[in-house]
């Protein structure tokens, strides 16, 4: 798990362009850390970027719910950072994370789990959970 | 290269959210068909979709410049399309490609190829092509 000093996040956000979409967010995509098998994308806000480099575990920012994301606070299926980069221009984030358990609210490890194949969506893998047991209603 | 039909691609846009970021696009990455390296992100309208999926060949839309984005109609560095996956809520949209040269402007592979590291971007990987041979001013 990757963890920054307040130095350090102070440059990160520095660096980042906030302005591109509505309501300053950069699109964060969160990747396997050993199979780089890509889990999930979600939006972080500067304080959300700022809380997963001081934390070390990937946070958001909900659009809709307008409030940090702490992902798995819930479910307990947090990714701990590994590696981090940004792409050329400076306004996307990627993550290498290690994953518990699973990334997707439905219980697939990933939520890219379906394909779109011969007009139709096609289910790829098996879930690992299920959410019926991990979300409390 | 995969390529769809007419009617393919209408249901592909029906199952698609356009609605959650301003102007009508949905994120769209690219990753290595073979390694699963995370090779870029940017937009798509839904032109952009029709076209990638009618090519078979990656078509984004450039919100700055407020046009479709042939990616590679210049520099020839052109994504064909292997497989599309899309995620749980139907707003982000993943390519599995076979890039032509490298992804980055900048001449590297992936314009993920920086690291932040310690307060510091590192570059990871040697660039692919010089741009100044490719891009004409």
């Amino acid at each position: 798990m990757k963890k920054f000093s307040q130095n350090e996040i102070d440059k990160f956000i520095e660096l980042l362009d906030f302005s591109k979409i509505e309501g300053g967010v950069v699109p964060m995509i969160a990747q396997d850390y050993k199979t780089n098998e890509v889990l999930m994308l979600a939006f972080a806000n500067e304080e959300a970027v700022r809380q997963s480099l001081e934390t070390g575990i990937a946070c958001y920012y909900s659009r809709s719910r307008k409030k940090l994301w702490k992902k798995g606070e819930e479910s307990g299926h947090i990714q701990e950072i590994q590696n981090i980069f940004i792409d050329c221009y400076r306004d996307t984030i990627l993550l290498k994370v290690k994953q518990k358990v699973a990334a997707c609210h439905t219980g697939f490890y990933s939520c890219f789990h379906r394909e779109f194949v011969e007009g139709k969506l096609i289910t790829r893998g098996k879930p690992v959970f299920n959410p019926d047991d991990v979300y409390k209603k």
